[in-house]
């Protein structure tokens, strides 16, 4: 709501949907800024409705033929135009000060650009992420490929919008400075763990593990604020942070997979995980071990989960302006 | 070249790339495009290029995802924004004074939108287009159509274009005031007759041919000028009439349809058209019928080629440039 008010009435009104997926939830959250746009302009007694553009953006393997199929429907009922950009949004994705409204709905834990994105291989054996048994230095080099990652996604950002313009984003984050107590650590540890299980059974070869690192990074709120400052061309308008519960880990992966309806939280989560990352684990370790590694997976989760009920992941939203 | 000289330098050029399908020759066109901006700029002596955004334009239906999967490709050599609107051109597809220049380099014959674009069924009999044999009224419901739908074409890009901005088409178009005496109407008569051929043995009914008019008309080019003047949002820059060869013939068949190297004329056209209109074909008359017409298509049309080796067909090419 306010991401309208703070922009000057514009003719036409461009929002763009980063990391918009091609499930049902998709125009979901379209339709959502559509009539957040509507009521805002009631509230402030316009007498015309701006055009609204949306432009959808996904990476380029996304299904975006599924998508557009859609579209024509969706125009129905709300009246708007749509397009279509595809691209990493670690690059710049729209033309200069052509943005008004960016939201990113449901950012993934922070994927890092390029193959440069985790640490050096071979250094932390046995974990795919930061963990209890990692060296120090491996939570040094993932902070710092996120502060270099997430400034790139602001700069590019802050180049797209107008003057004024706003983003909502939320990602996966944690809460405690020590990233191998909580939440979504865990999970990773525990895929760890599925993996060096099936190592220890000759499954999978040990080094395999040592010279994987999930390129994935989950900040504190305190690091997002400051990787904000330091960039410098947005000022926070409202942060906050949420944990995710059952239903809203439902809704997510309904996006990316079919969910049974008596799925437990575990399955829920493990199969989200899996929509989300499996082409990592393939390319790395071969499509055959694939099934048996989630099954494992699965059940340790499902352990996990008896002992921490509330287990589930937090999340942090930020609202923030261009100032510059 | 001429389009971009009469727009103000802006600081974003968006294009659209209207009907432009899904082959190897879709970023040949936009490449072409982003060339002309620049070798202009060059002329100008302007210090900084614009940035370019290329809005890509088919119907819904359209392979978007083969596309999207080239564009990284491009980009790398061709600095530009891409994006991808897909729509109907009948209807409008960008928000209001966006586009700088609009090109439509391959306008297939013209189809009329909706269902309601052929003339009455059942009048027509043994037909599927106007011919010789069709009754007045036939040519008289086809050009109404015509006018009607070129018409709504032209509005919706005038309000989508800015002030200035100028709009490029090449459409299949007919020489003679009689449309029953040349190109791509003697086209569509050799089609009727492959149907009609196989309705003497059974294989097709009648009924079913006399209740099909294909949605194409191809106008003469006073037609055209006629209904932009009336329209009344284009000043026509420059309108020419060319034969289009077999070289280009192949060029644009190569872009819906794998075709042998030494393929003759008539298998090109048929091929070409095969996949520009099969759909229509297959929803009325069935698709298991569909290898026999083309086959047959392609004996009569061998027919026709080696009567008239220059038999091909005329386009004509329209630049235009919004006045109101």
């Amino acid at each position: 709501m306010e991401a309208f008010k703070n922009t000057s009435s514009p003719k036409v009104m461009t929002i763009a949907d980063l990391g918009c997926s091609s499930g049902p939830n998709t125009l979901v959250a379209v339709s959502d800024a559509i009539d957040a746009v509507e009521s805002v302009c009631k509230e402030l007694n316009q007498k015309s409705l701006p055009e609204i553009h949306i432009m959808l953006n996904d990476l380029p393997s996304n299904d975006f033929n599924g998508l557009i199929g859609s579209f024509e429907d969706f125009k129905r009922s709300h009246p708007c135009f749509i397009s279509v950009a595809p691209g990493s949004f670690y690059g710049r994705l729209f033309p200069t000060q052509t943005i008004h409204f960016c939201p990113l709905f449901h950012m993934p834990p922070l994927a890092f650009s390029g193959s440069s994105g985790a640490p050096k291989t071979g250094l932390n054996k046995g974990n795919v992420s930061i963990s209890k048994t990692s060296p120090p230095f491996v939570l040094e080099a993932y902070t710092k490929q996120f502060e270099r990652d997430f400034s790139q996604f602001l700069k590019c950002r802050a180049e797209e919008l107008i003057h004024d313009g706003c983003m909502v984003f939320t990602l996966v984050a944690r809460k405690d400075e020590d990233p191998s107590v909580e939440g979504i650590y865990l999970h990773w540890e525990l895929l760890a763990q599925a993996l060096m299980d099936m190592a220890s059974q000759g499954i999978v070869e040990t080094e395999k593990i040592d010279s994987f690192n999930l390129p994935f990074y989950a900040p504190t709120s305190k690091e997002v604020k400051n990787a904000i400052k330091r960039e410098g061309s947005f000022a926070i308008k409202s942060i906050r942070m949420f944990d995710v519960g059952w239903g809203e880990a439902r809704d997510h992966a309904c996006e990316h997979c079919k969910v049974e309806e008596n799925a437990t939280t575990a399955q829920i989560t493990v199969k989200s995980m899996r929509a989300g990352s499996e082409s990592l684990f393939v390319s790395h370790f071969g499509a055959e071990i694939m099934d048996e590694l989630f099954e494992r997976y699965s059940s340790l989760m499902e352990g996990y989960f008896s002992m921490y009920p509330d287990g589930g992941l937090t999340n942090i939203c930020a609202f923030v302006q261009k100032i510059k």
